[in-house]
């Protein structure tokens, strides 16, 4: 029930970091699409550990191999099994952290929700869930082929790319390491993310993400809101803590007379504040919106903490992590919004008797 | 299915702001609660419009009739019905409307979705609805007594309240117009809404949302991070465009260093950047987030518009409109987290074997 | 979540039999169906108490109202809510129920399960709810047009009806009053019936239903088999003890070189013991099944039983009851069918890409 | 979606017959279960291939891998993933298969739905799937450990088990291969299922089920009533055409006056008519019910078909098939009612507030 995602697209995920495996099975997927495997593991690979210095140094290949639902390269609408097989975890990197809480991760709160815990690299808590989410985003993306979804890094701490998305050219974001589609704001970021690094330290960031081509209808009005749906997709996301999307949180400054959309004969609108939705429904224009990562809360100075016992202790981060999350989870974002658009898409077809 | 929130505790709505009746159900509210009608109608008063001057000027009298699952009292673990009457719909006040769609609304997203809508009063799309949730929500609040929720008018247009929620008397909020628990900010929140109707426009601003007394474990940890599902709850509110909980999107701007928050013996933290939520489960430290609302899109001036041919038209809001939605949606907020926190506890009672 | 009847399309109810009201929301409905209101209510009609004297002679005219979801006659896409106002709940006819356990009733298990219930009639557990099925199944059968549901009384008792569907003529089925459409033996469970009734007492039976011109395809093939969702569907009306479809219980008898059925040509079969479904999903021939009622616990006899504290005591219908269910009960069946086979409908719309 | 078996406790399932793994993810397991593995794979080996010389002689180990879930011995309360490899799929036996329907099987179904299938081994269509449901079963008995779950042959072909279950001794059903639990009718049995193979045919039969230990309250009363829950389980399996609880398709027959089951002061009844449901939900009594299972469609006789063009062709099963389903299902009967029950265990821990 809460290891899924979706409605008629819907992905269940299963593994631990420290597993044997993690993996998922995508059920509702139409029959008749011819997959290409080739972009599922390049997703893959823009969300692997180890791309680049500045992002976390394991090396695990992530490659994802499909068990059922697609015959002859085809999918034959029967659920879609996957797995990604764990080659490279080094649990003693976690023997420390058997008993001990680490402060702002999720240690606490699954100890006392389940009355025990894998402790090694997070288990289920830990990020590397959201490979599975990669992979089946990528397969939705071959389903709502006519829509393009680029997201880039926005933020990194108090450096912010200030141009708005029409400006920037989304070829780019993959052209440096910290995935921001403008090269001049790109060097000063990962310059930045160097030095916290170095300090022991990590630091957060927003990104950006905006959806061309959607059309017109997507989304359910009342509780399944287009918004509301990418929003609560967002914020599954480990370490974001914030979602805004059109004018957000600008918005709440505004006036009515300066915030709304006027009309062009066509149903497109002059200005874009609504961000591609009305009424929880697509309009077809662009959809935008923004997501906060906090800092990772594993860092590589000592921090005071306390053990499962209530006893005073302190710990320092030993495993590889990452400085910012911010361009790893790229490819989750994209992933994720392609999973509701695909599902909306597919909802849509039943919303009208002819 | 999309006219449904919750998962254990369940709300299923119904109702066009026009029709003769909106209402719900609400399935799997546990047996043996003693219902406080009183308190109930009590939020729906605080919803309703006609309160003051700074609201809408339409009367109803929003007054919840139950028909079900309630026997002498108390509930019987069966669905219960619920209904609100119409009473006060003037449709010729939107009959200038019926061809013409509104700048920034859902007439035109409804229109192209299902060939088809309920012209008057903008129909389901109406915040009519939240009538219903704040019936389920007060009956939620019921279920989870020892839980206390607390919203508030955080800004409104470009006035925020700066200070922290800690310093705020919460028993003060419904002493003002507006629900800002600081008498010197509400008194300036006041005279900004009062300008602004004026001037035929609307503006928007902020709820924040405190809820204490929550017990550790609240929250599923993939797919229904409790912070998801309250981020969800709050996209789902007419008018809002962005949430964030905890440090939020300031957060994004941090380091680790300075962002975790460091435990005490008792498990409780130091500080609360995590906003009571860690791992998606809360962690017994006061849970409290934004919410932003956008201005609301009907202004009493006029706006260049469409009709449903594409012709240009002009259009000029002529109904009892909010000139800032903020005030009334404060018991919708509290209304949704009663909702998703009452869902919660009851799915933690099946999380553990023994 | 338990008060809630198909995917898709859905319907929620909510009501007991001596509240105010029954009713309920059916969500997904597409829009654009011109709703004939006067078809709802003939099926309501056809369920309804005090038809003749060989059913219950409680007097109501279940009237339903259409609350949204439908404007200017026309579905809009969004939840349809309805109600039924409960006009002749003699309440006293239960008073001396309050703290008695009848006899294969659910007034023990109800108690136990939720420490308290409405013991009016039956409060939640009574057949009464069908009446809101009819009036979804009413309007289901509207968006399948093409789909033609029958069905029939096919045993009263130890009395069959021996022909084959394939030599009835289902536009008799009304034609008498226990909706058996062979003259002949309506006659003859019509007079079984008057015999049952006059000695207090009441009787089981079977209905037989035939759906005819479904479409291939519908049926989604391992946990949602159209047979088994049509099983579900028969299993949740009162009194139903046992569901087969196609060959059924006789199949189990039976060799594979008897039971299979040989394809023609054009993808029908010769014979048709699959009952129109194979490996869960519709072949588009005939869909056939049987569904068996067990007699009214509810008899104008005494009979010994206990209070809610054990003690030995007598009990003795007093109300208007139903001396066999089965010939009210075919409308329900048919509504039921027609919700299952709807609901698959719509999502067979998603099951291909193309 | 229709992958996914329960509500709070769901399986969720994927795997082809000869892909290269079947598998699925359980999710909603409460934390705190020590494992019996052992137990597990000895389901397993009483579902497996090869067995004995009245089943199939395909060989495969069918191991069940667990990948996720479990730490240490112990659930953790994250979805569990398992995994069986497919060991020995010979698809050469089914290469003639390609493009002909068998009779009675899913080929034409799939394909018309589809648009597309595996035809390998009858792909998603095998009850090779089933294994996936005997894991989750297994585990889902550690769960409700006091609820005992025995299910039998009680018929194949016309030769029927008479004796009630009362006066059977359950631990005798392992001692023969047709799993009868008396020993007398068992040969009679075997001797039968012989004779069929030998022909090249294959029989149906019926299996009987009994829960004994079920706590009053399982079940919810509307559209999760506990027998329609059970029966839409039973129907789930391949090749079932019936399902009756209790008095069953008997109870059609009777009067209300023989059929009621009178109580005890203890609330026990002195009859069980009721098969331990009343108004949906268990009353502490025994819970038995009957499934009918057809007569496997392959068989090793030459029969008429068409191909996937409609030409006329002949189709003769070649693989290693079950001349007599029955004696296999019998793990897979009770692994589903294990399920079902161990999902309204954990639903009635929310239905009542104290």
């Amino acid at each position: 029930m809460f290891n899924s995602f979706g409605n008629l697209l819907k992905l269940t995920t299963f593994g631990e970091s420290h597993g044997p495996a993690i993996g998922g099975i995508i059920d509702g997927f139409p029959a008749g699409i011819t997959v290409d495997f080739q972009a599922i593991q390049q997703e893959l690979d823009r969300r692997k550990p180890g791309q680049s210095n500045i992002v976390t140094q394991r090396k695990e290949p992530d490659t994802v191999v499909f068990l059922s639902g697609i015959f002859e390269g085809v999918t034959t609408g029967t659920s879609i099994g996957f797995q990604i097989v764990n080659t490279n975890q080094k649990s003693k990197d976690y023997a420390h952290n058997t008993n001990v809480y680490r402060p702002s991760h999720a240690d606490y709160t699954y100890d006392k929700k389940y009355g025990t815990r894998d402790y090694r690299g997070g288990g289920r808590t830990s990020a590397r869930e959201t490979a599975n989410w990669v992979v089946a985003g990528a397969l939705a993306k071959q389903l709502i082929g006519q829509i393009k979804i680029n997201a880039y890094t926005s933020s990194v701490g108090d450096l912010f790319l200030e141009k708005p998305y029409q400006d920037l050219d989304f070829s780019k974001t993959e052209d440096n390491v910290v995935r921001c589609p403008d090269a001049a704001v790109a060097e000063k970021m990962i310059e930045k993310i160097k030095v916290i690094k170095k300090a022991g330290d990590t630091i957060g960031g927003t990104i950006t993400c905006v959806a061309q081509g959607v059309p017109v209808g997507l989304g359910e009005p009342i509780f399944k809101k287009l918004h509301a749906a990418l929003g609560a997709a967002m914020l599954s996301i480990n370490a974001v803590k914030g979602f805004e999307f059109g004018s957000g949180f600008c918005g709440a400054k505004m006036q009515g007379s300066e915030h709304n959309d006027i009309f062009n004969p066509d149903g497109s609108t002059q200005s874009n504040l609504s961000g591609g939705i009305q009424g929880g429904i697509s309009n077809g224009m662009d959809i935008y919106f923004r997501v906060a990562f906090k800092p990772v809360a594993t860092i590589m100075q000592n921090q005071d903490t306390i053990d499962a016992d209530g006893n005073a202790t302190q710990i320092q981060g030993k495993g590889r992590h990452d400085p910012c999350v911010v361009p790893r989870a790229i490819p989750i974002v994209e992933a994720l919004t392609a999973l509701v658009l695909a599902d909306f898409y597919l909802l849509n077809k039943t919303r009208r008797a002819f």
